[in-house]
Parts: structure tokens; C-alpha cells; sequence
């Protein structure tokens, strides 16, 4: 490592929301670098829902900068937990995957993690490897180490509890599971949202408590989804995923609100800050937010593929939206995964008044009145995508969220 | 099995202070009646404290009176909490114990509960045996089995928890314990006194989850130790121990406070409750107490000891204390255990002004002033027992409590 423990921290630190604490940071970059050794730095993935999308992206990035700095990723794919899921059944994100859906999931995950980790410097580890090992006397003296009334704090506990929304006493062990991990593997650090900071905080507190040294802590912002309010998540629909393709992603891209497109620029791009200084000018004095969004758009699409695939994603946009006359404010249909063909759609959008009657759409599409992302269409076997675009007779557009 | 369910029904309910529930109990009863087979009556016991004394003997002669009814006593030693003990180390009372431990005070344990239960008619079982088998995952379904909520009702956890005292999430556990080794038993009924309720309701609870018959739960009233306020337990040192020799045994009952005469007449005896309505009109009409506990004593002690030796018990406790003038309200000194010989006694009686300084108690020693017991004593290497009375100088008396 040639680059200096000050120089290390000022760039670890860019963009980092919170850091606990500055003082374990520097101490352990110290440390590594007079020991020559790099830094474990902990992710934690859940394998129950292998998407990797933008929000990810936020803490893969930083870690790919620790790794440009000579620093190690060590990736834990939750399988324990995942293949437990939610005994009580309660819960519909966490249901129980079989041995092999994690094992797919996990592969899943790693062709998506590698478009932004340096392969040579990650490890992927699974938790059931140290947890599916441990018994009953060794589960009571992790429990021990903490409180009821401590693991009562975590904000999604507190307001079940205050609201008698019940809590399974199984519940209670999943941030102490994620916070073993960090004891099992030996993190110099964890990364995570700052939707993360009981856990992560959990990891270090069980470290100090075991005899070891306590974990840095990372935490990032929170990068909003394509609705422009809520956490960018596969569940809610409002993800830009590593992995789509690059017109996909484009699209998506110009999809993303104007409030936040500096915010996008800071968390999902490497522009340096001065230019996105440039830019929030620009939008200030009246820049048309279209024109900034081609740009992030170009960025954020080039960071996961080629430069002509990103040129002719370009084109594409431009050629099936941009000229076509798709209004900006356009209404969404939400539909089901397994009713996705533009068949299945027809009663909802009979009911939602798009159209008088099923017979009717019929009707329309073989006079050429119905339109897909801008091209005539009669193809009622087509599955639609999130994001695809339905013109109904003149003036009736509709955009189909999955 | 010749005793008709009614029958058995009436005789088990004698004394009982609630029952969960009658439908249960009878049902039970005429089920295994039908099938030709005893009922699987569980009882816990904990193997830090193998002393059992006369509030145990409440639920375990409760016990033998099912197992005369042809049933079968289930007696579940608790090594594997036993064996953690409490891993936070804040309790006392929960050090972790050894496995040669463990396996001694079950043994001390079996010599005393079968001078009440039928040895032909009971299993002891370790849950250890199931416990100690199960692993994270099973433990994680059987967390999931209950809530945070329903745990923190308990009385102590709630009142803890309102309080700001410290619960270690491991605690938790122990409820869950208990109830999981009525599914593993296959119990039929437990027993306990009515501060159990909590643990045995919830093995009933955890039964049903798990799609079992769930077991009867019967509650014996509390026995009051010999300070009459609270529970009798050996920590307290205001107990009665099955295991005690017949003259110390009769000695404490004759300390039983009046109030309490007629309770253990009831709970610790086998006295025809007529019999017990005599007595409590003849205390009524100012029959002196002290001969009521006389019959009390002479009664307790031939449960567990022979005829002769209840005898001699009642003669040499008429000889040592009745004769020789011993008050009966004397004050008492709480000595520690590992300080219990008369010499190490001495600075704590000058220091309650017994005496005006040691080398005055060790005079008046020399010079016959000291009594225990009732006899002169001056053997400062005796080791003090639970009980025995110190007479210093002419009108000072003190009872030792360990």
C-alpha cells in the first residue's frame, strides 16, 4: 500500500453519511498498513432477494474503493437466516429457501457484485458455515451477551412493540446472528445503509463483549427509487437493477424524479463533486433537468456496460420515447408476475377505462390504434416489462409497473 | 386401574389451587382409563439446589397420591440449564454447574424425593437428553413459536423490564425450556405451585403449537417457610429439608409460627381435613399452640422418618429446648456459611452488643455462661447448625440462621 493512512481516510470518508467511530478508522488503517496486511471489510447480502440494484451499489462502490486502496471484501451471503426464513410464516419477504435457491441466488449475486468488486479481492462466505454449527449452549451464550430491553431499542422493534404488532421471540436473534458474523470472520469493518446502524452497531458491541477489536462502521446514504420517496427496493418496484440491460437501464435512468439528480450523481456515479457542483448551477439557472438526466443517464449506464451498448441504449431512448411523443406524466397500471402478457392486461385496463370493452382493445389494436414504447403493436403474447409504455387511441398512455 | 374417573378426579383436585383446566384433567383421565394406560405426570426439578424440603413435598405427595391411582411420575432433572447456568454471571443463584455436579445433586435429589414417590412408578429423565441435541435452527423455530410480548408478561420480566433492570435475552429462553421438555416427554399433566404458572401454562402452549394434546396444569398453593412471610426455599434458610435428621426436623417444626399451623397441617401432612377442622376450633378456643405443633412435628417427622426415631426425636427435643427454658421469640444471627464456627461468630455478637467484647464472650465461655442448645458449651471449633440457639450470660439468646 503506497497511499498514505490521511490519504486513505479523507477518500474512504467522501460520501459517507455517518462513521463509527473516526478514531477505530484511522486506527485500523493505521495498523493494516504498519502490519502490511489489508482490511477485512464486512458486507452482509440477504440471499432472499439476489437483485442487486443502484441502492447496493452505494456501498459495493465504496467498497471497490477501499479494494483500489488495497483492502478486502469479504461478502456474506446471509443462507442461514435465509434458509430458516420466518418460522412463523407471518411474514411474506421471508419465506424459507430451499438449500438450492440460495445456492442460485448466491450465484446470482456474484455476477452482479463483480461488475462493481475487484474479484481478487473478495471473498464470498456463507453464515450457515459458522451458525448452522452452533448448539443450543452456544446460542444462549450469544444471547447473553445482550438484553432484552437493548434489542428492544431497534426502531422497528419499538414501534411493533408500542403498537402490540407482535414480535416473535425468534425475530430477536437476527441482528445478533448478523452481528456473530462479524465476530466469525473477524471484520476490521461493516458497511451499510444507515437503515443498518442497530446491526452494524450490534457486530462491534459483540466484538468488544468476545475479547476482539471492535469493527469501524460505515454508513451510507440512502439512494431513494424511481418513485422519488421510498429506499430503493426490488419489493416496492422502484429499482434500477445492476443487472438489466443497458436500454433498460437507460430508460430507467431518465425515469429517475428531477429532485433527485443530484443525489444520483453523488451516490451511483464517480463524477467528482466539483462537477456535480457544476451541474446543480446549471439546474438552478434554469438547465432543462432532460438534458442533465441524458448525461447521468450515459454515466450511470456506461459503469455497467460497454460504451456502444451504452451509446445504442442512447439511441434507442431517444428513437422509441424521446420522439414519439410520450407525455412525462403518464398513469401506471400495476400488474401481477404471472399476468404479464399484453392478453392478461386487457380486462384491467377494460376496468380502469382505457377502453369501453375487451373487444374493443381488439378492435383498436388491429387498426393500429394501440401503441408499445411507440410502435404500433397487435402482438398479444408480448410480456411486458416494468417500464413499457401503452398508448391507447389517441390520447391514452399507460405505464406498466410490475 | 380400578378407581372410577370421577373418583380420581375428586382426589386429585383435594388441595389443588387451580387447575388448567378441568375439562383437560378429566378428559385425560377417561382417555387413559379407556386406553389402559397411566397418565405422564411431569415435574421439574433444578439441579442447583438438590434439597428438597417440605414446600417441594407439596406437589410431590400431591404426586404419589396420582401414582396410588396407577400414574406415572415424569421427573424431569434440569441439567441443561443447569449446566449454563447463567451465562452473564449477574445471578448468584445461576452459576453454571459441572457435569459430575449436576450428576451428584441428581443423585442427592433421588434418595430424597423417594422417601414421598413410588421408585416402580417413576422416571427420571435429564433434558439435557433432548436439549442439548437441538441446534440453532431448531432452536430459532422453537423461538418462533412465541412472542416478546407474551414473554414479558411474566410477572418478573415484566416488573424487570419496567424497572430498567437488566433482562439477559438468554432468560428468555428458560420458559421455553421447560416448555419444550413437556413435548418432549409426551406429558399428560404438570405439576407445580401456583408461582409456576407462567413456565407450565406455556408448556401446555407450545403442546398445542406443536400440534400435541396439551398437558392438564395443576398448581399447588405456596408453602411459607419458617420466617412465615415468605416462600419456603433453601436460599432463604427458613426451610425444611426431607433429608434433615428427625430431631432437627421436629425441632423446626415446633418453630412453624402459630399462623401457620393449620396451612401445613394441610399441605404437609396427610390429615384427614376433619381431623384439621378439629384443630382449628380447638386453636380457636385457646388451645395452647404449642401442643398443636407438638402432633404437628410428631406427625411431619414419621413421613419421613421411622417411629422409633420420631420418638426419640420428640425426647430429645423435649430434653434440649422444652425443659431448658428457651424462649420462644429470640432473636436471630444470620451467619455466613464459610464462617460458621462458634469462634468466628464471636466478633459478629459483639458487635450486636451480645456480648460487651470478644475476649468477655470467651470468658464467660470459660466460666459456663455460654449455652447452645441448652448446654453449656466452650468448643469454639463447633460448627454452627440452621437453628441452634445461643444462650449468653443469663437472659441473651440468639438463634442461628445459615
Amino acid at each position: 500500500m503506497t497511499v498514505s493512512v490521511e490519504e486513505q481516510f479523507r477518500i474512504i470518508m467522501k460520501g459517507v453519511e455517518q462513521v463509527v467511530s473516526e478514531e477505530t478508522l484511522k486506527q485500523k488503517l493505521s495498523d493494516a498498513q504498519k502490519a502490511g496486511r489489508p482490511l477485512r471489510i464486512k458486507l452482509g447480502l440477504d440471499p432472499s432477494a439476489p437483485d442487486i440494484h443502484l441502492g447496493h451499489a452505494v456501498v459495493l462502490r465504496k467498497i471497490r474503493q477501499m479494494q483500489d486502496l488495497g483492502h478486502r471484501a469479504i461478502i456474506i451471503i446471509g443462507d442461514f437466516t435465509g434458509q430458516i426464513g420466518d418460522p412463523s410464516g407471518k411474514s411474506k419477504g421471508r419465506n424459507a429457501l430451499s438449500k438450492e435457491q440460495v445456492q442460485e441466488n448466491a450465484l446470482t449475486y456474484q455476477t452482479q457484485i463483480f461488475k462493481v468488486l475487484d474479484r481478487d479481492k473478495t471473498e464470498v462466505l456463507f453464515n450457515s458455515a459458522w451458525l448452522g454449527k452452533m448448539n443450543f449452549e452456544e446460542v444462549i451464550r450469544l444471547a447473553a451477551t445482550t438484553t432484552v430491553a437493548r434489542i428492544l431499542e431497534r426502531d422497528d422493534f419499538q414501534n411493533r412493540y408500542k403498537n402490540e404488532v407482535p414480535i416473535g421471540l425468534h425475530e430477536f436473534f437476527y441482528p445478533l446472528m448478523q452481528a456473530y458474523d462479524s465476530v466469525a470472520i473477524d471484520a476490521d469493518m461493516e458497511l451499510g445503509g444507515t437503515d443498518q446502524t442497530f446491526n452494524i452497531l450490534m457486530g462491534r458491541t459483540l466484538q468488544k463483549t468476545l475479547g476482539k477489536e471492535p469493527q469501524a462502521a460505515l454508513f451510507m446514504p440512502i439512494l431513494e427509487g424511481l418513485d422519488g420517496v421510498e429506499k430503493m427496493s426490488k419489493s416496492l418496484g422502484n429499482y434500477i437493477g445492476v443487472d438489466e440491460d443497458a436500454p433498460s437501464m437507460f430508460k430507467k435512468v431518465m425515469e429517475v424524479p428531477d429532485s433527485l439528480i443530484l443525489k444520483y450523481f453523488e451516490l451511483a456515479t464517480d463524477v467528482h463533486p466539483d462537477r456535480v457542483e457544476v451541474i446543480r448551477r446549471d439546474l438552478e439557472q434554469g438547465k432543462n433537468p432532460r438534458d442533465v438526466k441524458l448525461e447521468l443517464a450515459r454515466i450511470i449506464t456506461s459503469l455497467y456496460h460497454t460504451a456502444e451498448n451504452t451509446r445504442k441504449a442512447e439511441d434507442y431512448y431517444a428513437a422509441a420515447f424521446q420522439e414519439k411523443g410520450i407525455p412525462q406524466e403518464i398513469p401506471e397500471l400495476i400488474i401481477e408476475e404471472e399476468k404479464d402478457r399484453l392478453a392478461d392486461i386487457i380486462p384491467l385496463l377494460t376496468k380502469a377505462k382505457y377502453t369501453a370493452s375487451n373487444s374493443e382493445f381488439r378492435r383498436l389494436a388491429a387498426q393500429g390504434g394501440v401503441q408499445l414504447n411507440g410502435e404500433k403493436t397487435e402482438d398479444f403474447d408480448y410480456v411486458l416489462a416494468n417500464g413499457d409504455v401503452l398508448k391507447i387511441g389517441k390520447k391514452r398512455f399507460v405505464r406498466i409497473v410490475k
